[in-house]
This record gives structure tokens, sequence and C-alpha cells, in this order.
């Protein structure tokens, strides 16, 4: 009760500290505008073999001109200081103030307050600090004032302009210009050094990202680096993925830092004669987010595997969500989807959800799919579906519904005779990497998305309160899930089909729409059942061998249960990896393979990423359906806890919300649950009713039984687990 | 026939040198991308009294990343050097090549060329220069080269990416980035220096536009420039619209140059005590355009408009067609639209007519109107009718036609239920600077510009072979058209009423529509003499003062044949502004005003601009309806002269074209006529049948005659004009 208290204590605390919060300052832009900016950075930040590698999507950009405006009132005059990236005016009340003002004073009373910032190059951002005027996500922007003045020169008051909330993020040091914004960077230092040619390679432990930094470099020649995930790639001169070619002329010793970041654990230095170095060491660059999430058991080998899924995930949150930090180093839709869901279980960092959704979908006309990707499109659909649910955050979802508007109404546009999606010029129908995989015709897979997604629209137009496109999307998303069940559901195959080529069913059943079914709870339970058997646990469907893919097939079978199956299969898939020495998690594993085949991809030696986000999976995995904590209520003001040993002896973890983390222990007799937010359920099995002192427990059905959660409270649960 | 003969012989040159002219390299980038930069560069140079002033419509960006290609086949290898602003990489046939080449060997065979350029904050260019591998307009770009890979490493060929033929201008400087694009400047001098306050205000003779430049400026302390189109402006340092503070601190002589360029005739130079300066210049800026244009007749009041006129339209001529040089130095659609017409009886630059067209229009999506005007959209589309009609250019108009059709979308989405369109937030109903002209309900104004816009876009849907959409644009504007005179024609006003309110015809007749009725000949004859006679001759309409719309006006008496009275007009309204002592013409003049009335505009004493693009119509007027020159057939393959004296004793003239003048001397006896291009027919009157050698002269009515006109000969046609 003394830990209860103080907990209080601190919960009260930290809400009467919200006044002071709101008054701190942060650069504002256009919503969305860094966001597009800084991921036309990084994105650009792509080497191959020296060669510059851009995306090949539409890259959309900032508006140049923008407009920010608050009206304050003020009891007494205030002197505010101006942070500008831009060239601007300053005006009070319509009137602008000559040249550009560093400082202002505001007298007292009820003032308009406003800012134009143009900037070609980075994107216009203020930044305003006074006593009580600050810039924030209340001030409002525009990209177009209409503020044309009559032959009198009054301002129009007709230009009926639509005015939105800033964007902002946690820039808060009004004397760095956003555009200058850098992740941090920390020394690291080789663990190794073997003799390689007339120089060496140096090993730096295990996979890793940043800038090499040489010390005490001198002479006058050439000096070559390769970079290596494997000690094989760094060895290959002509087959490496990412290199330096240095032309030196250095009289005396000086330390430098090569400009471009890059992934690596092997380093192989080429120095011509009369070029010499003292040393090399890395600069690591990483993204400042807490690692609230956790997991332990009494399984060594799936800690492991969840220590090396974090730092496979943490390697690869960045500005943003990447896919891989050797390669593509973009952003992927399908691939950040994935992210969200497992930083939903770790850091639980919004903004990076936020500004990864924003970059992703730039700005309109829309002319392509996301990433020039059908499925890519969906996946952004039901990353905001599910950014609302972890966090509920509406303000988001309304900011960003007139971009969902677009997307849908592009995505709408290409509907074929049948009311469905097929192939069309300029459309990636991507589905997984996996040999033999039919792209043509209706695939089911891309059908289903699109319900889920027009689900997800009929969700936000309601947050967004435009109740009468609710109604179009919600008719529209049942309409298309019952044709998927009509033209897909095989009954004798027991499961839905591939694809409709020609208006003709294909007789190929897939993995992919059958597990997606499942955990977006499609099938009635029969079908479920059905799918598991004739689907999911059939060797003879077509194997995936992405992680990627892998995440939804065992999302699947945990949410009918198969947790002890699951577990099985992930330390044989990810422990598989381990055994090959795998340092972070790889783009694709396909068992089979051997040796340096591990490491081909793309026709190329070395194309595979070995530190792919999508292979991070475990993360997820084990927050959500062993340690069995997810959201009910958007934001978990409701959630529920069912947790699932899988056959282990113990485990615990911690899986973090929006307002403080919910811990969870369980072996074989008790159960240990707090949270500090939220009202929770925690369902467990038990051949008795389990005594919880403090707590409301009812049955649900046979040997199930709920207990309720109250915040800040330590449970402890006895329970009788029945034989499995 | 010498002359003949050797301009033969230098048309044959000239077509003998496009082979090797087409060899030119010259900077390229995605089409309308340059524009748009420099645009933004130019309309963020304005201030006013110090502060910063942009645009309040939306400034559109270029393409950050942006891929280059073109095929080419090469008998033997050719080396070729690579210009480029940007981030980039180079292809051969897809295969990148290390690092950023400034200099490449292609292979001999075919090949793809490929350059793929990333830049944030200037245009994405390159300049491509080999012996038969050079950048042109030739060359294939896109935003969006949709080349993914599969598993294995091969670039999709499914991406169907459309591709657009680059843009360029007369950049063919590699060494000069596209985004150092500067106008040129020449030093000019004060012609006068008056002693003001502790100071002086020096007079530099005209209105001029360009960078003070201070000699031997030296001292410790503050120095004051106000700029003044008048000397009442220069002198008022508290209400001048733009001036220039510094804050010296300059131990030893220094000359200055003043970073933004002001229009101004008299400067004022206030320097406090300690700061001192030998003298001041100042750099002229200028559009290096070419004076092909010419008039001169018995008139030298009339003379000296056409002057004025002249220079007026040269300092509005910069890197694009702006409103005027003082205020609001930006790009107004309908200013601009009268610049066209202008400058195809003077300059006929063309690319300035394409840029300011690209500019203006910008980018999708269309969220308002060009400069948010309802009338300025229009006058784009009628634009780009008048540049086809005078240049031929089909390409430049099928290169747009994409962002016609977006932006002619956009406006037929805002028709009301009775299929006008009426004011809406976020429209700007313009028309003219005039008192109580209401802007209210269905302005007949609008739809007469909404039809003729219907008109030009099934013209151009022609040219762009899009005959569905032709057909649909056609029969929109006759139904437009019908409507108009269904429901605005008042057959007792004998005219077009202004407008309908709450679907009531209004009382109101104004001269604006019924003006463009006549030259867009809308009208029947009879209507034209009544509304002749009704309208544009009636004192009880209401008078326009701009001379703006007194272009139109004056445009529709003329193409009535009222040459005569409107070169009293012309006399009475420009030469009112000479002889205030007008050097270059205004923005508005209302001969009612008296002294330092006439500065004043939008509640500022010196709010009027005094150099104004629109003051400069004589230039047209007497071009197109005294020398009486224009095309029949676009780019004037066929053309009129129908020359009028309207009274003058004699005039003489030259018309461009884009292959050479047309020059017409006139008069009361003679005619005399070359042409370098096209085949003309000249129309004149005369009492008995002129003798023409060597041309076909046949009557086409009483007393009017039609000759012949070939291309490089000399007419002189005797006439016996009949009374008038």
């Amino acid at each position: 009760m003394k830990n209860l208290k103080k907990t209080l204590l601190l919960s009260l605390l930290s809400f009467l500290i919200i006044p002071t919060f709101a008054q701190k300052a942060s650069w504002i832009w256009y919503p969305g505008d860094f966001d597009i900016y800084m991921s036309n950075v990084m994105q650009n930040r792509r080497t191959e073999r020296g060669s510059f590698f851009p995306v090949f999507w539409k890259m959309d950009s900032h508006y140049v001109l923008v407009d920010f405006h608050k009206e304050f009132t003020l009891s007494q005059p205030e002197e505010v200081k101006l942070f500008v990236e831009g060239t601007y005016n300053v005006k009070i009340d319509g009137q602008a103030i000559t040249g550009f003002s560093k400082s202002i004073q505001i007298p007292a009373g009820k003032h308009k307050f406003s800012l134009k910032v143009y900037s070609q190059g980075t994107v216009p951002a203020i930044f305003v600090q006074g006593k009580t005027i600050v810039s924030d996500e209340t001030w409002l922007t525009t990209f177009e004032d209409k503020e044309w003045i009559d032959q009198s020169g009054k301002v129009s008051d007709k230009s009926g302009t639509t005015f939105v909330s800033a964007g902002s993020w946690n820039l808060t040091d009004p004397n760095m210009l956003p555009s200058k914004f850098k992740l941090p960077v920390v020394a690291h230092y080789a663990v190794n050094k073997e003799k390689a040619g007339n120089d060496y390679v140096a090993d730096f432990g295990k996979e890793t990202f940043g800038f090499l930094k040489i010390h005490g470099l001198k002479g006058n020649g050439k000096l070559d680096i390769y970079y290596g995930e494997s000690r094989e790639e760094a060895l290959s001169t002509d087959k490496c993925e990412t290199l330096d070619h240095l032309d030196l002329n250095l009289a005396s010793k000086k330390d430098s830092v090569m400009p471009l970041s890059k992934a690596f654990r092997y380093v192989n230095f080429q120095a011509e004669n009369g070029v010499t170095a003292d040393s090399i060491s890395m600069l690591y660059e990483y993204a400042p987010v807490t690692e609230r999430g956790s997991f332990k058991s009494s399984d060594t080998e799936l800690n492991k595997i969840y220590d090396v899924a974090k730092y496979t995930f943490h390697l690869n949150t960045r500005e943003f969500f990447i896919d891989g930090i050797k390669r593509d180093r973009w952003v992927w839709s399908g691939d950040a989807y994935q992210s969200y869901l497992m930083n939903y279980y770790s850091f639980f960092d919004a903004p990076t959800v936020k500004r990864t959704l924003l970059a992703q979908r730039g700005k309109d006309p829309v002319t392509a799919h996301i990433n020039t990707i059908m499925d890519y499109s969906f996946y952004w659909f039901l990353g905001i579906y599910d950014y609302y649910k972890f966090t509920g955050d509406k303000k988001f979802v309304q900011d960003i519904y007139p971009r969902m508007q677009s997307l849908m109404t592009y995505i709408d546009g290409r509907k074929n005779k049948n009311g469905l999606l097929e192939w069309m010029p300029g459309d990636w129908i991507f589905i997984d990497w996996a040999d033999k995989l039919s792209k043509d015709g209706e695939v089911s897979f891309e059908q289903l998305l699109y319900a889920r997604s027009l689900e997800t629209m009929a969700l936000c137009a309601k947050l967004a309160n435009d109740t009468e496109n609710a109604t179009k999307y919600d008719r529209a998303a049942k309409a298309l899930k019952t044709k998927i069940f009509e033209l897909y559901w095989n009954q004798s195959k027991h499961a839905l089909v591939h694809s409709r080529i020609a208006d003709q069913l294909t007789d190929n059943v897939t993995r992919y729409a059958n597990m997606f079914g499942i955990f977006f709870d499609y099938f009635t339970p029969e079908q479920k059942l059905a799918v598991k058997e004739n689907v999911l646990l059939n060797d003879k469907i077509a194997k995936i061998t992405t992680p990627y893919m892998r995440f939804y097939e065992l999302e699947a079978l945990c949410a009918m249960g198969e947790q002890s199956y699951v577990l099985k299969e992930m330390k044989s898939y990810w422990g598989g990896m381990l055994k090959l020495e795998a340092t972070s998690f790889w783009e694709e594993y396909n068992p089979d393979k051997k040796g340096v085949e591990h490491l081909e991809m793309y026709g190329r030696p070395f194309g595979k990423s070995l530190c792919h986000a999508w292979g991070a999976s475990p993360i997820y995995l084990l927050g959500k359906y062993y340690l069995g904590v997810s959201p009910d209520l958007p934001g978990y003001e409701t959630y529920t806890i069912q947790p699932n040993l899988g056959g282990l002896g113990w485990m615990e973890g911690k899986v973090p919300t929006a307002n403080g983390d919910i811990s969870v222990y369980m072996n074989k007799k008790e159960i240990r649950v707090s949270a500090a937010a939220g009202t929770g359920k925690l369902i467990l099995k038990s051949k008795s009713k389990p005594v919880v002192e403090g707590a409301e427990v009812k049955e649900v059905s046979k040997d199930v039984y709920e207990v309720k959660i109250e915040k800040n409270m330590n449970y402890a649960i006895g329970y009788n687990p029945p034989a499995t």
C-alpha cells in the first residue's frame, strides 16, 4: 500500500505539471512537412557501391510559404523571442513589423499574432518563446492565407481559408534549426582485427550502424573501405554492397569521419602505400527512444531471440521506421506497419509512428500506391487503425483524415468491373518475396486488405465527425467482405483461394489471405478451425521464408491459442538464425540454404539485408500473445491480459502504454500483474476459481476466469492450470 | 529583288543551321519546375517598408527527385561531360556508375543513358555535353520512375510510368547552375541631386529598376534610404513604400550594393552624422529581350505614348511578366494576359510567355483559383489560346494540357445549381478596381470568360488528340454561351446585364461583359452596334479608370472600326499621364483627380504603382488595330493586315512573328508592306481597285479590296481612301 500511495502521488504530480508543460515552446511547422522533408533527407542517404541510390516513387516536399498564427489575450505586455527557419514577416493584428525582428513586444489585450515564412530548401518553421506566448500545436497554419485587400486596403473577410493546427515534434532548442536535426552518436570500438591482404578487417562484434572514424589518417594516395554485414561481404571488394573510396593528400595526421553512415559489422581497410592511419572506430548513431517493453523467461534461447529482436528493431528505428539499415534505408509501408506493432510492445514511441505515417503519405495528388505497392497502401490505413487503438490519439486521426480520404479515392477509382482490385500499369502487387507467387488477376489477399482499409476509413470518418462518409465506407466494407467470401471461399479446400483470373477462380491456395482472415476475425469459428488445419498447419501449402510473412502466420496461430506450437517455431526459425551467428535478424531466412547462400538476394551475393526490422517480430508476438496484453478501448482505457506460457516454465515482462506500463509475471502456479493505466481484465484458465485479494473475479466459461485489474494495484493470483 | 534573294538565302541558311543547333546542349529539368522555382525566388523579393511581403496564394515547388533519360545510337564511343545541380547517379542501360562522374564514356551502339537527380532546395537539373549526346527537350523525364526490382534483381517492366519531355530555357552555360540565374545589370547614374534635410534626393530622370549602389561608403552609424516613384514618395520618410535601413561600421571606404532591387525614380539619402559616401548610382536590371515591334506616326504625342508604353512594358518584363515593378512584383494572371498580347507586338519573346503560364499554374492539386481570382483562372486559359494563335507552338499546348484539364475540373466542380459560377468561400471576384462594382451572385462577365475558357479547352483537347474531351468541352462551351444570352441579354437595355442575384436579373449594366462580348465575337452584328451605342459610347454607364480595363474597352471599339475615336481616347488618357510628367504608365489614372491624389491607392498615400504593365496597352492597340496585323492560322502561317490610320497622317511600324517581321507603312495614298513569314492578306478600303505589281487583288465588297501578300516580297500599294 505504501507503493500504491507513492504511485498515486506521482500521477497527481504529473497532472499538476501539465499547465507548466503547455507553456513549453517547440519548433512548429505545417503538419507533415518536417516529416516529408526529413524522410527525403534520410532516404537520399542510400548508396550502393558508391552510387547514389534514391527511391523510385514520387518524393513530395514541404510547402515553401506558410502562415502561422494564434490569438492571445494578455493581461500585461509581453516580450516574445522569435526564431525562424526561413525569410519571414511578423504581424500583430495584421499589421506588419518592419524588418526581421528577433524579439517583439506584444501589448496587453487580445491580439492576433502571425508569422509568415518562406523557405525553399528547408521547412518553414518558427519557434516563439514568451512568458505565456509560445509556439506549439495550438497554433494554426495554412499554405494559402488568401489575405487579399480591396482598393481601400481592407483585408478580405471572405477568404474561406482552411487553417489546420501546426505540426511539431520534440525540437525544443530554439538555436537548433529543424533542418539541422540529427540523431545522436556515441563512439564504439572494434573488438577484433584480422590481417587481410595488405591491410586488415576490423570486427565490431555485432551488426551496427553509424559513421566510420579513422584516427590519425595521413599520407598521399587512395584509401578504400569495404563494409560488410558479414565477414565475407567485407572481404569481397568487388561485390560488397557499400564502400568508401578516398583520395587523400594529408601532410599531417588528421581524424576523419566518413560523411555517410553505413550498416556493418566488419570493415575492410585497404590503404595504398603511403597512406597510414593509427586506428579506426565508429560513431554509433541511434534513436534516443526508451526501452520500455521487456520480456524474460525460463528459456534462455528465447530470451536471446527477444534481445536480438529488440536490438534489430532499435537499429531500424531511426528518424523513421525503416526496412533495413544496410538496404534499403527507406520508409516502406508494409515494413513500417510491422514496426508500429513491435513499437507498441517495446518503445511505445508514438511520434516515430506519426512521422512515418506522414512521411509515407506525402502530399496530394496521389499518383501511385504508397511505395508503388498496392498492399502497402492498405497497410498504411491499417497502421492508422492500430495507432488509434494503442494510443487513443484522436487528434492525429482527425488531422490525417483528409489525406486518408484522397488515398482511398485514388484506390476506389482503380476498381475493375467486378468492384475488385487487380494489377493496373504502375501497380506493384508485392505480397511477399516468394518464388512462383502469382500476382495476376484479382488476388484475394489484396481484397481482404482493401476491406480492412475500408473498415478503417469508416472508423476514422466517425472520429473526424464525417458521418456521411462513415456510413458510405462502412457499407462498402461490408459489401466487399460479403463478396470476398462469395467469390473466394472454397468449401472443398476449406480455405480462401489465392486469386481469380478472367472471372475464374484459380486452384491455388496460399497462406496469405487465410492467415489475415484469422486475426481480422473475418471467419466463422468453423472456418477458422478448418483454415488452421488445412492451410496454416498444412505442409503442402507453399512455405513462407521471410520473417515478414512469418509475422502474420505466427500471429494467426497465436490468435487461435497455438502458443506452444509457435514457441517451437520461433525457437527453430529465429533460433536458427542465431545458430548461424546472426547478431541481428535477417530480411529472409530459409533453413534449407547453406553457408554463403544465406547472404545472397536479388541476384547479388551480398544483396540480403542482415538487419531487417521485419525480422524482429518476436517482440510483438511475445508481448501480445504470451504476456498477452492488448488494448480493448483506444489508448488502453480498457485492456485485456490473457497470458499464455506456451510451454515456458515462467515468464515476466512489461508492456508499455501511453500512460505507464503493464507488468506481467507468470509461472505455472501464479500470475502477478500491475498496471499504471486503464482498467484491465485478466483472462486465465484455472481448474478452480482463483482467489485474489481486493479484486473482482468472475467465471466466464468452464475453467475460464476474468479478474478485474485496477490501476496502480499489485495483484498476485494463484491459479491451477488445467492439463493442456 | 536583290533584297528578296538575300532574304531567301538567309532563310535557307537558317534552315541548314538547324541540325547543328539541335546538338546544342542546355540545362534541362522536369517541365515547369524551373519556372515554378524561379517565380518563388522572384515573388519573394517584395518588401513593403522593410517587411517581407510574399504572396497570399499557394506557392508550389519543384519535384525534388527527377529521372532523366534518352536512348542514343552511337556509331563510335563518345566522351560525355556531365554537369548536375543536385545529388545524382548515372546509369548506362540501367547499370549505375560508381560515384558522381563528371565525365563518362558511352560505348558505341544503342544505349539508354539516364541520370537521376535529387535536389531539395533547387531544381534538379542536368547539362550533358558530348559530341552527339546533349541535353535538350528531347530527353524524357519523370518524378516517379517506378523501377522496382523483383527477388532476382530484375527491373520491373510493368511500371507504366508516364514520361514527359524535359523543360529547358536558354541556359546554355554548363558552369552556371540554373538556381544561380540572374537578369543582367548595367550601371546608370542620377541626373540631378537636390538637398533634402541633412542629405539629398537623387533623381534618376525617369522610372527605373535595379540595385542602388553607394560608392565610397564609410563611417559608423545609420544610413536610411527612401525610394520614390515620385519625388513626394521619396521625401515621405514615414509613408514611402520601399526603403533600406542600414547599420554601418565601416572604417574605410567601401562600395556597397543593396541586396534587394527596387523600383524608383527618386532616392532620398539620409545618413547620420559620421556616415559618408562619395556618390550613388544604380545597377539597372533588365530582361535581355529584343525590341522587334515598332510604331511611329505623324503624331508626336502618340509616338511618345508608344515609347513610354514600351519602356513601361520592358520594365515589367522580367524573369516573368509581372504586374508592377514597385508593387506587387508578382505574377498575376490577369495582368500577364495583357502582357502576352503586348509582347506579341513588341518582343515576341515566347519563352517568357511559357515561363509565366507555367509559373502561374504551378502543380496539382488545384486548391484555389489562380492568384485566388476567378477571372484570373480564365485569363490563364485565354493566354494559352493566344499563345498558340501567335506562335503555332503545338508542343507546348500538348505539354500543358493535363494542367489545363485539372484546373478546368476544379472550376467545373464549383458550378451552382444553375450551372453558373458565383462567389464561393475562397474565391476573389476581381473584374477591376472600381467603386461600387458588385461581385455578388452570378456575374455575367465571369460566365463569359468561362465560356471562352471552355472553347479554349476544346481547341487544346484537339491539339492534344483528346477527341472525346474536345467534344465534351465544345458542347459545354456552346451550352453556356446559349445560356448567357438567354439569361443576361436585356432587349430593352440592348446589353448584357451585369449579374443575377438569387435567380433574378439585376438592373445594372456595366461595360465588362459587353466589351468582351464584342471581341469574343459573341454578339450578332445588330447586338454589336446596339452595345456600342448603348454601353461603350454611353457616358451614363460607369466609367473605367484603370488602364487594365481600358485595354479591353478600347480593343472592343477598335474591333468595330472606331480607330479615330480610340486615337483621341489614347491621346487623352495616356497623353493625360504624360502631361502629369509620367515616365512610365500607371496602375490607375483618373483624370478627375488632382496632384498627389494621383499617387494614392489602397488607403496609402503612395500605394499606387506608377509603372504597371497593364498601363502599356497602346503597344498592342497600335500594332493590332492601327498597323492592323494579326494571325489567322496559328503562328502566322496565314495572317491579315488591315491597317487603319484612325486620322493619322501616316504611320509605319513592324509586327514580329516567330519567323520574322511584318512591316507596314501607310499614309493617305499609299500602303507599303513586306513580310518575312507566312501568307497574308491585306485588307484596304479604296474607291478604286488598287493596282499592285506582282500581286493578286480582289474586291471583297464595295470599296473593300484584298491583296495577297507573299513572303519576302516588297509591296507598294497606291489606294484612294473613301471619305469617312
